[in-house]
């Protein structure tokens, strides 16, 4: 009785194996500063409960498969002040934008097919791609450019005849990398030059920065036959714990093919769909106070970090992510030291290691992900203490250090 | 940009097709009774939204991919009043009954495996085998035998190289079937003899009449490595909207895989984990009144169908389906018929075709369920209802009649 090989391939991140010592010194009173969370710190607008508070069903049955009609009402409002002009047969409501993503894969590859992401990339593509026996196939980005993309023509090269779609994650989680106008649109053109998918993950959709541009697949007209929007409450209400997510394509084959991966399994929770119905009403002004707090706390990271030769930390311009290179020649060593070895008054950060966001763990070993979700008190001390362990690091350790960082 | 074999293989639900019908002709005022829906019209526990309108979380942040803790911990005390003796390691949560056996067949089966199962079966697991690319194989199992399973021989037969394990609906849906003691352990027998697992979907299990016994694999120390329990809280407690499932094996690898693609969908919803706690901390006591209740239904279409010579309608033992082979060529046209020609006084009736429940369409295509989910007064005019539109059917289209019934 074996493991199927598709499971078998698939990780587990690779923070985990650290929480067993982060608990044990936590029992004995060292305190973390958590940088490598994606769970925002915002308070979940009052809206949601007070909603779920009011549910009356004397039996609280299933939902339509295809998800409430008001909730995709209400969200359908939401989009249009984005500029995403979608109508009711074009939305579908998942599980979570992760069961709308295991759902795009499962609809457009078969076994064996490809799809290409810049790389690093969010990590549950990698186990979902796993999972459903899809290869997925990196865009190569780079610390040193803030993650753009590489030319147009690079990426037509790994285009093969298995590759069904071009999936981005935008702002982008791990990097903070805003995609520009001009990324998309060649984006864009491949997909319609190749007659392949465009995927676009905009779980972050408001968290930009700098006045930057939000632009969508789904503003352009002629591709609306290949545009397929992921989308989730998780992030943008600071609401990861009610499972909410969306699916949007004007493509019928694609909505007829989600709708029956829908009545698969049945229904999404009823009163999360109706705590999330209210969040859709609120006004985008909502956002402004959250998106001046990020906005913030990112430049706050970036003034501490900008004149460190050592690092390589260009400023990103979305969502709430800092990914930097660190002079050490592997970061998990250095976090496993970070949690065992080191302190500063009896304080320590944990970081997340950014080869779980490449193919070839070999990648990202130098790599870390911060995430700002911690109050501009606790971010400040938080990055203090991991410049400071990093400083320590290098005199303890400096058979761990790049040579010219020595 | 085409759609995956896996997806276009999959079918929608043989009544959703008549749905439209259905709503125009209420439209206009005639009544129907559901006899199709397997949603219980018991109420939900009242604990369940009490528990959930003291929800105070600020943040309402991912649960543990595995699951809440207090969660697990309430339902293994359940467990042991069924002799079901499970640890902590052993439980984890999915979203509803659905997801866990998404879950499991991933994880059990590579692309092109087979799992057995007893033949009519809940429909949503040959959707689940396409959406996998697993290859279901069924057992036969017919109306006249109340749906009992075959000799051990003949299962044995059907077990190739490919099989990679066995998984029952006990109670059943769609035929009311409690398999007995000597039926699950020809099934523990082939399982440990070839090595391969016993999935055993429970869902039902209290649902079971006339004294019956519930038998588990999760009863056999020596099959431990090879059980696999699926279940979920929507029809024990009337909680379909509430999408909590459950996955408990003994076997270690099994559960280090799930919890992989626990990860990679992150969470399971927190409100909905949280109100559950509450119903498994009810007495089992609960549900003796909804069993009575059950067992009073489905004595009521027992005897109105049982001096039927031209219906095949065995007398099930669990659950809340009723299967039953009726005199007609093919139950599609009739259940057309009865929507969109018939009525009684206004009023007819909506049965589920039981094709969807086989592999080949074909063979189930004189066979009905009906779901005893109304009330003592509703179910009573519906089976009178409908055994009126059956004689009216066999005047009106003798054509659509087996000869012998003519």
């Amino acid at each position: 009785m074996n493991i199927s090989n598709r499971i078998n391939q698939m990780s587990e991140p690779a923070l985990y194996k650290f929480y067993p010592d982060v608990h044990q010194k936590e029992a004995e009173g060292k305190k973390f500063y958590y940088l490598n969370i994606g769970q925002p710190d915002i308070e979940t607008p009052k809206e949601f409960m007070d909603k779920v508070k009011e549910v009356r069903q004397k039996v609280l049955s299933y939902s339509d498969p295809e998800g409430q009609e008001e909730l995709r009402k209400e969200a359908l409002k939401y989009y249009k002040q984005f500029n995403l002009n979608y109508d009711e047969d074009d939305i579908l409501i998942t599980s979570g934008g992760s069961e709308a993503l295991l759902f795009v894969f499962l609809t457009i590859c078969n076994p064996g097919d490809q799809i290409l992401t810049p790389e690093p990339f969010y990590s549950v593509y990698k186990e979902i791609a796993k999972a459903t026996s899809v290869e997925l196939v990196g865009i190569p980005t780079y610390a040193e450019t803030q993650f753009s993309l590489p030319e147009k023509e690079i990426i037509e090269d790994l285009i093969t005849d298995k590759t069904r779609g071009i999936l981005i994650t935008n702002p982008n989680n791990p990097t903070g990398k805003v995609f520009t106008k001009k990324e998309i649109e060649a984006i864009k053109d491949l997909c319609l030059e190749k007659e392949i998918f465009f995927i676009a993950d905009e779980v972050y959709r408001e968290f930009i920065y700098d006045g930057s541009e939000f632009i969508s697949p789904g503003h352009y007209l002629e591709l609306n036959q290949n545009t397929i929007i992921v989308d989730s409450v998780s992030k943008r209400y600071s609401a990861c714990g009610a499972r909410i997510g969306f699916i949007i394509s004007k493509n019928k084959d694609v909505m007829l093919a989600i709708k029956k991966l829908c009545q698969m399994r049945l229904a999404v929770s009823s009163v999360d769909q109706q705590g999330a119905t209210e969040l859709f009403k609120l006004d985008t002004s909502f956002f402004d106070k959250s998106i001046k707090e990020y906005e913030h706390r990112r430049n706050l990271i970036f003034e501490k970090l900008k004149d460190r030769k050592d690092i390589v930390a260009k400023k990103p311009t979305g969502a709430f992510y800092y990914m930097v290179k660190l002079p050490v020649k592997s970061a998990e060593p250095f976090i496993d030291w970070l949690i065992n070895e080191f302190d500063d008054n009896n304080e320590s950060v944990i970081l997340t290691p950014a080869n779980d966001f490449y193919l070839d763990p070999e990648k990202g070993k130098d790599e870390v992900r911060l995430a700002y979700v911690l109050n501009e008190d606790e971010l400040n001390r938080a990055i203090d203490v991991l410049l400071k362990g990093l400083d320590q690091y290098k005199k303890e350790h400096p058979e761990n250090i790049k040579k010219e960082f020595k």
